[in-house]
């Protein structure tokens, strides 16, 4: 699957930087004009922008330019190839406690 | 929660790269001594042992020397930090959508 991989490692790149996770955090939240997402940081306008093309070409965000204004969205779905890979990562033991977990909220689940 | 950001960027940059991703692959199996996990990399044994050390440093790997030989494993649960970040980034109508299947689960197990 390699392009699963470039995904997964397109996606990590773009997260291995605490500012872009900022981005991430805040966009979790709303959609966000470029602004915005810059106020919490003090950090000039055009070095936020290359954050924010760096989620654009990991395809962690999208943007729109409507007139002078760009909005920045949190692309749904985006983190999910992360979330497959560390699914995969759970060790023999982990799968195990998974197992458990899932037996006893059905058990509790069918007792209610 | 600075301890928590703290430990999010070292795994997040400990992942960032794909050998590193490759090894973590490797120990979610099992344990593995260092000549194992150097067999699949066209690479020298001290820059194998290098990543080992950046995801030792991530608390993401543990090792142990027993004589001359040293065996690497996952720590279990050290990738749960990635986990919760993820679950914290879930756009509103990402959450909608996860009510309706844990409502879902719980209406097909009730049937059964």
């Amino acid at each position: 699957m390699p392009k699963y991989h470039d995904r997964l490692d397109a996606v990590l790149r773009a997260l291995a930087d605490p500012t872009r996770r900022a981005i991430v955090e805040r966009l979790a939240i709303s959609p966000a004009v470029v602004s915005e997402l810059a106020a919490p940081f003090s950090m000039a306008l055009p070095s936020l922008l290359q954050h924010v093309r760096v989620l654009e070409d990991a395809r962690v965000v999208t943007s729109q330019k409507v007139g002078r204004v760009r909005t920045v969205s949190l692309r749904p779905g985006s983190l999910d190839v992360l979330h497959l890979w560390l699914g995969e990562q759970r060790t023999p033991a982990e799968h195990q406690a998974d197992r458990l977990g899932i037996h006893l909220v059905r058990t509790t689940t069918k007792e209610t």
